[in-house]
């Protein structure tokens, strides 16, 4: 099965999925600026939630920070699962596209976790500075056509 | 920790999560026959919904086909969530043995998403053609005995 | 991308993940004594149903061995679906650090799967005898402060 043994892809597959793992709790602990910084500069983010993406760290940084405290305000926890995901080979110019699900689920105090949002993410990263990042996201909800 | 710095297991390891994610990706969209190829010619699913299992490509994908014709008509989503996978060392014969949990998530438009199902997956798993491909899989269901 | 390129960290990834598999599905089919065994002799367990940790695997496999036999007389069965996992590299002791996130999924016969509980999981993990354990697990609720 020496086909199957890639140190390069396993390599490539660990470290994606350590980033998109410590995005994740970055975005549901509500550190924006941490998060955005996980995006490239100019990084897009194409939510389901806006009728336009949304482009680079002050935008996307802004757009957590007030979402968190609202949340806050309203004593609910979300956290965003990502799982099933396909992180494809580096394309020629060292862009790795990654396909996952993402389940959003949503807590308040003393009640039952909610499950609120069943998604699909499309990345495109790259490298930059030596580590991973988002250059743009595309976001579907199961429930929206 | 030299004793866990295995490059072939980890290439195993990313390459059969590759498949997995793949694999579920082709489920949910519906593409029935590219779903099917993801089996031996002779695999065999064993899902908890049918009396007897299905065997071979061609009823595979039939019934992938019918499934998600029927549920477009409904309007309704599924996914597939697979996670909690343990990847065990190939056997003798190369064949590599995976346990995993699956969600399965309904969501109709406008509408949260629901838990459907939870299920275990026991999987064989060969390389065929250079290519990661289930020779068996036996699923069952936590609200069936 | 070389630095992307790590075998030690990719199989360092791929044996924590077996190895938290293969831990859930002991701890969700009642295995109560394989499942302490992925603890140190000494090993913590901080769950959030408990005022103080428990300590050591005859008090952890005793926890396990009673809620596994209750689950059963009440018909329930539970998953531990870990997700989204931030596997960190190693610290200068050798022991690793793990963050993901948990859900907690319960299924009585002929009824849908509910989400019981939404976790958050901290791992420190240490290599004993050549196996990955767990030295201490913090485990915290999103329905509790």
């Amino acid at each position: 099965m020496s086909e199957t043994v890639s140190p390069a892809y396993a390599s490539l597959y660990a470290d994606i999925q350590r980033f998109h793992a410590r995005q994740m709790h970055l975005l549901d602990s509500g550190d924006a600026e941490a998060w955005a910084a996980t995006f490239t500069e100019d990084g897009l983010f194409a939510p389901p939630s806006l009728p336009e993406p949304v482009r680079g760290r002050v935008a996307l940084a802004e757009g957590v920070r007030s979402a968190h405290a609202a949340l806050a305000a309203d004593g609910e926890v979300r956290r965003h699962l990502l799982t099933t995901a396909a992180v494809e080979d580096p394309g020629p110019d060292g862009s790795v596209r990654v396909r996952s699900y993402v389940q959003v689920v949503a807590t308040r105090r003393d009640e039952a976790p909610r499950l609120l949002l069943m998604c699909v993410c499309d990345d495109v990263l790259v490298v930059e500075d030596g580590r991973w990042r988002v250059h743009e996201r595309y976001v579907s909800r199961d429930d929206r056509p």
